[in-house]
């Protein structure tokens, strides 16, 4: 892409769920139409944008016609199809690139990539094997964790190994795909950093914010985190080195762990990210507009953080509770969702706790 | 309305303007579906909505199958037809109500109205004839502005006497419509109130912002407005003195001239309104979406200001400096309008000048 992208050009997004959908309104407030390609109908993207493809991502007409008519595509969701990346692409530009989809769409290739750059993570070792399981315990050690390679994700497709036997149990529970096990960090909390990199280079990252899981998914993400002054400009300078190193465009989601000795990488997401939607409460411009800036070729927002935001995400039956939270000062997103199953995510809140500090 | 609207219910916005597009991405951001009723084809509010009605206020069949896909219905402008709303509001309710709308849209109910409560308007008198024009000038002196009863906005419709010689071309200009002259208000500057008003009778106003008008159109409002406290307490009053009179549900304009005697209100607005743009970068929670909140049966939200703000409008040609804008620390708000003609308003930024002081 070489010019910036005029108001009234389309932006394209792949994945029809709740990220899409508010790139699709940051998209709109810049003046651009959105064009969502999803499978399902009355998914949550579709309920703000101007067009929707609703069609399997084999379907290779459909896939054609949804490139012709976006200037720039993007996506939600880094499981896509190879085949389907390689339809759209022939007709226009995806941002971020296919390299760092390919990276973070498999761990061992991020970790590898990770290591290459002078990053730290978990120790890790590939598995394909009993044999190959084995060696790998051996090496890394037990407690360890096996996780498929692809397609994992809110803690699906991993597997925990408090001792040696549990071994066998956690290889079947990875149904023959290729994986990776990991030793257990010893960490004090886990962070992660949203940062934005632009069509020409520059990059802005929003403020740390903390991050606590339950049932392996994210339940809160505070600002600021717990983090020495050090700590936090190191967290926004390896973001960078990940951003510059994939020649990466867009925002993307760095989830960090806090140890005594310094910060491990636990994954990338390149994407907008759940640990960054307290940027809709806590700056002026959030992590979806930053997203859409970089894609359209138009410089980076203001970033800064003038609030103190707790983000809460509402899973499943939580949304019961909207008529109790809409009695609060907290800023309400509901996603459009019809069915409240257990471990969906429905929405999130977002509670100023007072001015930036 | 009885119970707060569930969230997955649909809201109607008779509109397809800026504002309804406005109106649309926070009703979404509340799990609310989004149903526009809007004359125009690819009109700013179609863009982020669920469904459009594409059809003209005259087009009862088109309004009945609107009004039944609708929960709620509500508008973003005051001069729709009176036929039109008793299609509607025979099938579904319509807020704000029927009496706040007919009060705004006719300029001597509205002196009228807000005289009978208690609150200073400038000097007024109806006029229809040469004669009634006459006596009016007698008793209110010139200069003067003449001005038709309904249907003006944005400057339109009204015609300034410098001098009793401007008497007759002013009457001309009026087409044979009914008028009201106003006398000119020795102020200082204009500001607005935003407020809201809950089913349950609940008002929350924003903090009073000031305004500055270019060719009879808004250029530019800033937050805070420069207003004494005991003038901001009167403010604020005399909205909730308005709100609950008119037994008002949704967000409302109130344009207030500052004089040495006290505050004058030049103008009421039945519905969200420009001068009030900035709660966008200014507050957790906008006029937007209070309004939505209103109109559902839902308690408002947490309007308090956590930041000075300066809206601009960008009218016409403006939207050519948007790649330049693209470059400062100003919120873009494009409204994805195809053409920018004259004097039309295109979008808007909102400068965040500093923490709320």
């Amino acid at each position: 892409m070489t010019d910036p992208l005029r108001p009234g050009a389309t932006i394209g997004i792949l994945g029809g769920g709740q990220l899409g959908r508010m790139l699709s309104v940051a998209a709109a407030r810049l003046g651009f139409k959105t064009c969502i390609f999803e499978p399902q109908g009355d998914c949550p993207a579709s309920h703000v944008s101007n067009f929707h493809y609703q069609a399997d991502y084999s379907d290779t007409d459909a896939l054609t016609a949804f490139a012709q008519a976006c200037d720039v595509v993007t996506f939600e969701f880094e499981n896509i199809p190879t085949d389907a990346l390689d339809v759209i692409e022939a007709i226009t530009p995806i941002h971020p690139n296919r390299k760092a989809l390919a990276t973070s769409q498999d761990r061992l290739l991020e970790k590898n990539f990770l290591t290459r750059i002078g990053l730290k993570t978990a120790p890790f070792s590939a598995v394909k094997t009993a044999s190959d399981l084995q060696s790998a315990i051996d090496r890394i050690g037990t407690p360890a964790i096996l996780k498929t390679r692809t397609l994992g994700y809110d803690g699906k497709g991993q597997a925990r190994l408090h001792s040696d036997d549990d071994a066998e149990a956690a290889l079947a529970a990875m149904n023959g795909a290729p994986a990776v096990l990991e030793g257990f960090i010893d960490f004090s909390h886990e962070i992660s950093v949203i940062g934005t990199r632009a069509a020409d280079g520059a990059i802005s990252c929003f403020d740390p914010g903390e991050n606590l899981h339950r049932n392996g998914i994210l339940h809160s993400t505070t600002v600021p985190a717990r983090l020495s002054p050090a700590q936090r400009t190191d967290a926004v300078l390896l973001t960078a080195n990940i951003l510059n190193a994939l020649e990466y465009v867009g925002t993307m989601g760095v989830e960090l762990f806090v140890t005594g000795s310094g910060l491990i990488v636990n994954e990338i997401a390149p994407r907008v990210h759940n640990s960054g939607h307290w940027t809709q409460a806590g700056c002026t411009i959030d992590q979806f507009e930053q997203h859409i800036r970089a894609i359209a070729g138009w410089p980076l927002g203001d970033g800064s953080r003038h609030s103190n935001v707790v983000m809460e995400n509402l899973i499943g039956a939580d949304i019961d509770r909207v008529p109790e939270i809409a009695k609060t000062n907290a800023a309400l997103h509901l996603y459009g969702k019809a069915d409240a199953k257990p471990g969906r995510k429905m929405g999130h809140t977002n509670t100023v706790t007072g001015p930036a500090k």
